[in-house]
C-alpha cells in the first residue's frame, strides 16, 4: 500500500536553511511509514516572477500541494507572538474543510494564556466574571490549551492532542524531537482508524 | 430568494461588548442584502460545563456554523502580534477547503513586514539577496501585503482584495467602516459571479 502523504504545516519555511529542515522532516515521516511533503516542494520559477505573482504562486503550490496530500501535520510553536503562524493555522482548516485529519505539535510547553499574559505584564491581569481579561480589554482564552481553542479543536477532532515540549531556546526551529512525537500519534491514530 | 449567509470571523469574539458588536456587524450585512453570521450565536450553555469540554463545544459550534453559510468575511486586523487572529485564519482555510469564497478586512493600513519590523527594531533588519531576514534569522515576507501571503491569496482567489484602512487605535476594534467596504465588495463580487 502507498504512504500517507503528510502536509508538514509550519513556519520552518521562513528559516535560512528551510530546504534542509524539510529533508530532514521528511525523513522522520518515512522513518514512520509516511511520506512527507514540504511546503516549498514542487513551486514553478519564482525568480521571473513580480511579488504580487510570486505571493499569489506560492500560495496556488501550497494549496494545491494540501490537496495531494491525506493529512496535515503543523508545526504551532508560537510565531512571532503568542500562537501559531497564521500561515499554518489557515492550512489546519483549509485541511479540515477537506475533510482531512489534522495533527499538530508545539515546541512551546507554556498554554496560550500564560504565553499572552507574559506578552501584556501580569500587573494588567484583571479577573473579570472568572474569565481573564488583559489591559487593552480583551478577554484571553483560559482553557489550558496551547492556542486559540480552533487550533487545538480541529487536533482533537482528528482523534488526537496537540503534543507539547519545552526545548533549549536555540533549538526552536531545529529540534524535531516533539514533531516526531507528533507523527507517530499520527500513525497510530491512521492505523485504528482504518 | 433567501439572503445568503456569511460567517463573520474575527477577534471581535474577545471583546466585552462582543454581542454588540456581532448585533451591528449583522446590520450592516442586513443593509447590503447580506445574513450575517456570529461565532457566538447558536451556543449550548457552556456554564456547566469544564474547560475542556466548553473549549471543544465552542469549536463545534463554530465550524457547523460555517457549515451552513454561504461565504465568510474575515475581520484581519493584526491582534496580539503582527498578524490576525489564529482562529479567524483557521476558519479563512476551512471555508476555502469548503470551496466557499472568504473576504477579508483589516483596519491596519501597514503591511505584514511594516509591522514586523516595527516589532523588531529596524536596526535588526538586514538585507539578504533581496529577502527581508530580521535579528532571530527568520525572513519576512516581503510582498507588500497584509499579513502572510496565505490569507490575501485566499481573498485573492475569490476573487477580492484585502480592504485595509487605518482607523483612530482606541476605534481599532469598534469601527465598522473598512468591515462595510468589504461586506460591499463581497456582494459585489458574489452578484458578478451569478
Amino acid at each position: 500500500m502507498a504512504a500517507k502523504r503528510a502536509y508538514l504545516a509550519g513556519p520552518e519555511v521562513f528559516l535560512p536553511d528551510a530546504a534542509k529542515i524539510g529533508a530532514a522532516k521528511k525523513a522522520v515521516c518515512a522513518r514512520h511509514g509516511l511520506e512527507g511533503v514540504f511546503p516549498l516542494d514542487d513551486h514553478p520559477d519564482l525568480e521571473s516572477m513580480g511579488a504580487a505573482q510570486r505571493a499569489r504562486a506560492i500560495y496556488l503550490t501550497c494549496r494545491k500541494l494540501m490537496d495531494r496530500c491525506d493529512l496535515l501535520i503543523a508545526n504551532m510553536t508560537p510565531f512571532r507572538g503568542p500562537s501559531a503562524d497564521v500561515g499554518t493555522a489557515f492550512e489546519m482548516g483549509y485541511m479540515r474543510g477537506r475533510g482531512r485529519p489534522v495533527f499538530g505539535y508545539s515546541n512551546s510547553h507554556e498554554t496560550y494564556a500564560e504565553r499572552i499574559l507574559a506578552q501584556m505584564g501580569d500587573l494588567e491581569l484583571r479577573q473579570k466574571g472568572g474569565a481573564l481579561v488583559v489591559g487593552d480589554g480583551l478577554a484571553v482564552e483560559n482553557f489550558e490549551l496551547s492556542d486559540n481553542l480552533m487550533l487545538p479543536g480541529v487536533v482533537h477532532e482528528s482523534g488526537a492532542r496537540v503534543v507539547t515540549a519545552a526545548v533549549p531556546k536555540r533549538e526552536l526551529w531545529t529540534s524535531l524531537a516533539t514533531f516526531e512525537i507528533c507523527v507517530r500519534q499520527a500513525v497510530a491514530r491512521l492505523t485504528r482508524a482504518r
